[in-house]
């Protein structure tokens, strides 16, 4: 092998090696052009997004900081690289899109994405105090168990996802549950992708500000098995909590009481079953945004006693179609009757303040003030968004199991 | 409340409620424009995408079924849809991205997505045979758990995946543990998200071809603590196997004996004591990808006797820098004391036959050879690519704990 050949095969090797440790990440294609970084957190919590591309006639960045139809326009440099700096924002965590030429993507430099429901954004954290509660802090980690359990009441084997705190592992306590239903459009994967539950725990935990707790996270949604990234089939246009157009009544509160009856039946004994669980009511919590939120109305009006501690974000009661079926069927009836002898140790009620569910809840406010029933009230300014869910969560939590 | 009135205000709450279904869905925008849906996979496994761009000057596609660097060009219709049908594709698992005037994007029509170190790409399985092994059957599915463990060797609190087979947790039985590494640019979750391996192993579990075992899913990066979305910190540049530029032999050495070490040290002790596990020999296996599978060599082979069951995946011994140093002085050394005497049930290689790394697999298997040691080899087609890698253990877990 001479002088040319050993440099040109050392070179080729070179560059074999180099592909060997970050072979996977080369398997999609990355774009050439200016090393650019984005996003770009100043000090002062200014964020600059920067994209290239030489060819687009406009970009754009959508983000939960700005209203839901708003966009700001990017400029092009010379470079064609398009920028925008934004802020200063808040400390908190946003999620945020590029608009290319009308297409939505997620930025082409930052790892850091998630989906919600069928789409995909990423995702920043400015830091600063009020995000500190769901970062990833140097603190003790809890596990996440993505199980399957079987349904007798839904006829389906299902997937949820089992929060246990730091140490259960070696612990021999016995430890109380929260359930945590997510909202519509949302599986068993909401709660910790975009709640990001476990690190709030974890934060709370560590600070000793909630109690080390297991946290139940189901789907809700009764008719499927999993999120739809672990589906086996297609998706089924029929899905959805309040089956097809020519629904009964009856039809639309049997797909109601579903899920609440499926996390009785099913649900919370495979829980007790399975893990070191006190099972007993005061050591049994639930709450839920949204849709969650009137699951966990229907469970806990339709099972008094069985859970202590109720939570509520950012739903109420609502007649109007298709929930006056639910409302003066299920959960009216349900209130009338259980709240003059119902004493559980906390119903806890969340909501924005701009939210479009504000009025519902005032309802529900004031079918709870009819039948003197305590309860805690926050109320908070946004609206039906992960920002207020992450601190509704972050605010109920530290009050369980005292 | 007048007709017009209440006709306003129902029309109003009813789009409220539409909302409230799809509420999380709906904190990120949507595009205007016609209905689309993409992929679309015909009954002859062509595949058609779309995506909608009034204004794009041109869309093309990147996927994995073709070269690395080649995009296809999509064309667009009178309504604004750009469109590309391609195949017939054989029955598999592939990703892809759109690029969107030079900026590359995932599809917005598809919910499945996943990430490959930093970066994301659109996934899609054309059914047949061949993508059975991986896809989500209707057969009973083991657990994932993510758990976070102490490796004092490391000084680290680091995250890694265990996968439990169906029936695990009700079961009184003891389980034989197999150790799967991932390559470069991989972390933790790399196994599942792209490798898919707790679906092969549900499906190799169901059809009685590979025993119920325990699969270990660790992250190889030393100096990481979890995937790059779960780092406490902003990602450090001078993340890496193998330190800064100014290295010595010995640096190099150190650190690519640093995750074996903590393998064998802290990963399989924490196993053993927190798992139902047979905690011999026989009952162990090891396998991983390129970097995995150096890591698998240098553990083996610095711990004889510890394994049974041994496999390389797309990786061999390679006497160029930085491996030199690691051939030179771990590896070749301890192949050459060891191999006379050790007499362990498997040794399995696998590579593909447009690999880069095809020679060093051929350098390893005359190794094997010059100290006429059994090994199983399989010579496949493909390069270095998850679908290899795929098959790969869809073929090797079989072969285990007979």
């Amino acid at each position: 092998m001479n002088y040319h050949k050993t440099v040109t095969f050392t070179l080729t090797m070179l560059t074999a090696l180099v592909f060997i440790f970050t072979a996977q990440a080369q398997e999609m294609q990355q774009q050439d052009g200016p090393e650019i970084n984005s996003p770009v957190i100043s000090e002062d919590n200014h964020v600059t997004f920067n994209v290239y591309s030489e060819n687009a006639e406009s970009i754009s960045v959508n983000g939960s900081w700005m209203g839901f139809d708003e966009t700001a326009e990017m400029e092009k440099n010379d470079e064609g690289v398009w920028s925008i700096t934004v802020g200063p924002l808040e400390p908190y965590m946003y999620h945020y899109n590029f608009v290319i030429d009308g297409v939505p993507a997620i930025d082409p430099e930052n790892p850091k994405a998630m989906r919600d429901g069928t789409r995909y954004a990423s995702t920043l954290i400015v830091p600063g105090e009020d995000s500190e509660v769901f970062r990833v802090n140097d603190v003790p980690h809890g596990s996440i168990k993505k199980v399957w359990y079987d349904s007798p009441t839904l006829d389906l084997t299902r997937r949820m996802y089992v929060y246990t705190p730091p140490g259960y592992e070696d612990s021999n306590e016995e430890y109380p549950v929260l359930y945590l239903l997510h909202g519509g459009g949302g599986d068993e994967d909401a709660w910790t992708s975009l709640g990001r539950a476990n690190y709030i725990m974890d934060n709370l935990i560590a600070d000793g500000s909630a109690d080390p707790m297991i946290i139940v996270m189901t789907n809700g949604n009764a008719n499927q098995t999993a999120s739809i990234t672990d589906w086996a089939e297609e998706p089924d246009a029929s899905q959805g909590m309040f089956g097809g157009e020519d629904r009964s009544d009856q039809d639309v509160i049997d797909n109601m009481t579903a899920f609440p009856n499926s996390l009785v039946n099913d649900v919370v004994p495979y829980v007790e079953d399975h893990y070191k669980v006190i099972a007993n009511s005061e050591n049994r919590a639930i709450t839920g945004l949204s849709m969650g939120c009137l699951q966990t109305q229907i469970t806990t009006m339709t099972n008094p006693g069985m859970f202590e501690y109720i939570g509520c974000f950012s739903l109420g009661i609502h007649y109007n179609p298709p929930f006056d079926v639910v409302s003066n069927n299920v959960l009216v009836p349900a209130y009338d009757e259980h709240l003059e002898t119902m004493n559980n140790e906390l119903f806890y009620v969340a909501v924005g303040s701009d939210d479009f569910v504000y009025e519902g809840v005032q309802s529900l406010r004031e079918k709870l003030d009819e039948h003197d029933f305590d309860y805690v009230y926050n109320e908070t300014g946004g609206g039906h968004t992960w920002a207020n869910w992450r601190d509704y969560l972050a605010d109920f939590a530290p009050r369980l199991f005292k």
